[in-house]
């Protein structure tokens, strides 16, 4: 059997494109290791996806999952190794399975890279986040540590300072390699860097309350990981182009990537803003231009 | 005053960039004739939100302001007549206030297009909606003609069943857009459509009473008309390119207008996905974006 979609990948994006998949009546199949993506290792409550106020991300999740279980669509559980095209897509996965379809959805997500470090799992939730969009507002008149002095560690300094009382970023490298712009400008606001620090230890009882690196100790209410992504589309390396972080380039109108039939949607793609109402949007918009795709290669209805 | 950014606009995109820019502590006001945008005018329960099964679109407006209106940001209930730049953006509003600020997200939607036939004016209220919500329930047991055979022509026709004895949908062109599933459901419901139906006169005495099409005459009780949206990007069109539709165009990665800091997110927008969760994802993405702008250009916080 042909499909006519295959969406990989069962975070928010995914989801959302199965959603709208069986809503537009394609045959669909979506293949997913697991269900939630990064919303699994969220622990705080989620205030920023509309319609809800506030609610946990499990609860979320399980209501997306819910919701797309609920539709006409085939799930496997399964982790897709390795996608290729000819006349239709072929997926081969883990379990020995093998799929065709004619256009995929790449929703693959990518994962928070870890620290490794003593404590690391211990605290994430009890001061420990890695998303600061998410968890900065917990953090009024705190102190809090930035481990990562990247772009991203900066910006995620300089938006701190907007709620925390103080802020020490921590590079493990001699050199930030941020631009010189955000580190201008969180050096006006008393953002302090401290360069070859490797972490060797986050600690607290019940809470963070210091982190250890080098031979140092510095107390710190909370702390921010940003030390990057790994987003992972090696399955499809023939058929998409990535960029230096490993995200799929796409045509941001269309999220298609270099492939035609092949969309890429969340947080796998090179888009800026990896929210989950954004991918969930994006999902959407894959699964909106699959189906045109459909119909005007295969004349689809 | 001069705020961060202003949001001009109330239905999905406005809001979300609402809740996205208080979380990012921008000084943000939010513009708004009302509140709800499109969803105010449609009928049937929403199906393909992520989170909710199923709400009615009453409902998720409901939630959706009264989240925005839990965050910290000023909003104004007015009408925007013109967008200009000079150093900042100015806003002049209908009711005589002058607002300035570095960002502008246009997010504006898109009003229900008019047949603009003999009889359209004369009847509105008096059997022709172009509100199914507000007015289905009045055509109990009567016969209804919706005009507009695409998407939200079907999705009226299918609440109407509920109501009316007999429905009759016209289509100017001779094939519905509508997806298979809502025409399948329709024609189960024993909704019928007519292609290549153009729309002359409609026609009664103190009520509705027939619609004139081609060379033909139909009686009726009411009428829907569905036959899309007309964006109204007028008051900003010195710093705006417009399609031929009237939707602002963009840059599809940022979301940003020709002119630097200004920002269009949801259907006023050329984004051909003109979905509740696609107005979301944007109004998240034009608000961060706009952050971003603020950061790079005044060193904002």
């Amino acid at each position: 059997m042909i499909y006519d979609l295959i969406i990989i990948g069962g975070g928010s994006a995914g989801i959302t494109a199965g959603i709208y998949a069986a809503r537009q009546k394609m045959k669909t199949l979506l293949l997913t290791k697991s269900f939630g993506g990064q919303m699994v290792h969220k622990s705080v409550d989620i205030e920023n996806y509309p319609g809800f106020d506030k609610i946990s991300s499990l609860e979320l999740i399980q209501r997306f999952e819910n919701q797309l279980k609920s539709k006409e669509i085939e799930i496997q559980t399964d982790k897709v190794l390795s996608l290729t095209k000819d006349d239709y897509f072929n997926i081969s996965t883990e379990s020995g399975k093998e799929y065709q379809s004619k256009a995929v959805i790449i929703a693959t997500g990518a994962e928070h890279r870890r620290l490794n470090v003593k404590g690391e799992k211990e605290f994430l939730g009890k001061g420990i986040s890695y998303c600061t969009t998410c968890d900065g507002p917990l953090f009024s008149n705190k102190k809090v540590v930035v481990i990562g002095g990247g772009e991203a560690g900066f910006e995620t300094a300089v938006f701190l300072s907007k709620y925390a009382s103080e802020i020490i970023i921590l590079e493990h490298s001699n050199l930030s390699k941020a631009s010189k712009e955000i580190q201008d400008k969180a050096f006006e606001l008393g953002i302090k860097l401290i360069t070859n620090a490797e972490v060797k230890e986050i600690k607290g009882s019940n809470f963070v309350e210091e982190v250890l690196y080098n031979n140092e100790s510095i107390k710190a209410d909370g702390v921010f990981i940003q030390i990057g992504y790994i987003p992972d589309a090696s399955f499809a390396k023939d058929l998409v182009d990535i960029n230096e972080r490993g995200e799929i380039l796409i045509n941001f109108e269309t999220l298609e990537t270099k492939t035609p039939g092949l969309f890429a949607a969340g947080d796998i793609n090179v888009g800026k803003v990896k929210q989950i109402i954004t991918a969930c949007g994006e999902g959407a918009q894959a699964a909106m231009y699959a189906y045109n795709y459909l119909i005007k290669e295969y004349g689809n209805n």
